[in-house]
């Protein structure tokens, strides 16, 4: 396993640095990590690097093309990039584009996985019709404004979440199911009692607030569901 | 890994003959297995065989004291066992304890799986407070007549449910969250889209019904999150 290295990508006039780590041996396939609305993180950084020790090639997208300081400065950079989903899943694109553009991913397959906003990130990219075997959601936003029409969405979708977590109540989770059923995608929706948002990260309890929260089992849990997805996926790939 | 061997055990007057198989060391915990309503079946037996070569020891446990020869002769002998849930849930208490009562489970953890009618044995052993690590249930009916009390349920659930089964629409998972949040439970709840009833068995195509189907990805995935949350509570017990 390598250590991380910058690749400079672009989204319009928009600089963008991905950073990339590789597997020891041959890649198995890419994945492209989107991180929470702070653009990084040490979880994010050691989902990366649990990825390539598994073989792949793991690539951590940048949404703004800067590390906000905090979460008072990450808000309007993600305002901004989220402003029109139709431009913010072209900012989500130019990391696929990046990763795909590299070498050694030629003939290899890609799947894209997030976390909170990174999670609402790659569901924007199945709706757009992203070329993903598969995308995986850990505590991400469920809602849209562009809702996916039928036929388009090609990536199995496998959704991680806290059924505590109050930035998708149930009826958002109802919505989703709905929307992706007349989509035609094919989902696997991973629903945990109790478990609040950003349930993947140990920094979350230390946040502060009581929407936030740790939970080691979905943590463990959502990852062994994301393995044994791509085990699928990519068998078949 | 051992073959099946026979153990006899009782529900007051009923006997009962359940069926043991063995791992080839010694075992990590004892499984229970509760097959659908025709009582076993060669998908039920497979699932005894991988939990044996995964390292546990799994015993069939018996509905009726005996084999009905098909569907329809299954419906009375059903019937009659679940005609009231307190006796039903001694039915399915008597094979917990022939499991427990053997020499090489001393000691051992516990969990309890099922199918269809054994999804719905295993989730009223949990309302009824029995001491398992953890139950789960593939395509398990979700309602009951008896909903657990306020910190009853000991087990860990995990419910791997087919979205498109018309044996537990959606408004009957909601209601089963809602059971489940009251009595302080701890679930996973596993959703897959488009998936019917019975879809861990490849004989489900063959049974003419629209309400069925077997679906090799769901029993794929449902699998895999079983043996990583027995993982997970079994390297904790």
């Amino acid at each position: 396993m390598s250590g991380f290295e910058p690749i400079r990508y672009h989204h319009g006039e928009v600089a963008l640095t991905g950073r990339l780590i590789r597997p020891a041996g041959p890649p198995r396939a890419g994945i492209v990590i989107y991180p929470t609305i702070i653009n990084g993180s040490a979880r994010i950084e050691q989902a990366a690097r649990d990825l390539a020790a598994s073989g792949y090639l793991a690539f951590i997208a940048d949404f703004y093309g800067e590390i906000p300081a905090d979460f008072d400065a990450a808000r309007p950079l993600a305002d901004a990039a989220r402003a029109d989903t139709g431009y913010f899943r072209q900012r989500l694109r130019a990391a696929l584009d990046a990763l795909r553009g590299l070498p050694e991913m030629q003939g290899l397959p890609m799947a894209a996985i997030g976390y909170c906003m990174g999670g609402a990130a790659v569901l924007e990219l199945a709706r757009d019709g992203a070329d993903l075997a598969a995308v995986v959601s850990f505590h991400g936003l469920l809602d849209t404004d562009r809702p996916a029409p039928p036929g388009v969405i090609a990536a199995r979708i496998l959704v991680c979440h806290g059924d505590a977590d109050p930035l998708a109540p149930r009826e958002n989770v109802l919505a989703f199911w709905k929307e992706m059923d007349a989509a035609g995608a094919t989902w696997h929706f991973h629903s945990y009692s109790g478990v609040k948002h950003n349930f993947t990260d140990p920094a979350s309890d230390l946040r502060g607030s009581d929407m936030f929260g740790y939970n080691a089992s979905a943590d463990r849990q959502s990852w062994a569901a994301m393995q044994s997805l791509f085990d699928e996926v990519f068998a078949a790939g």
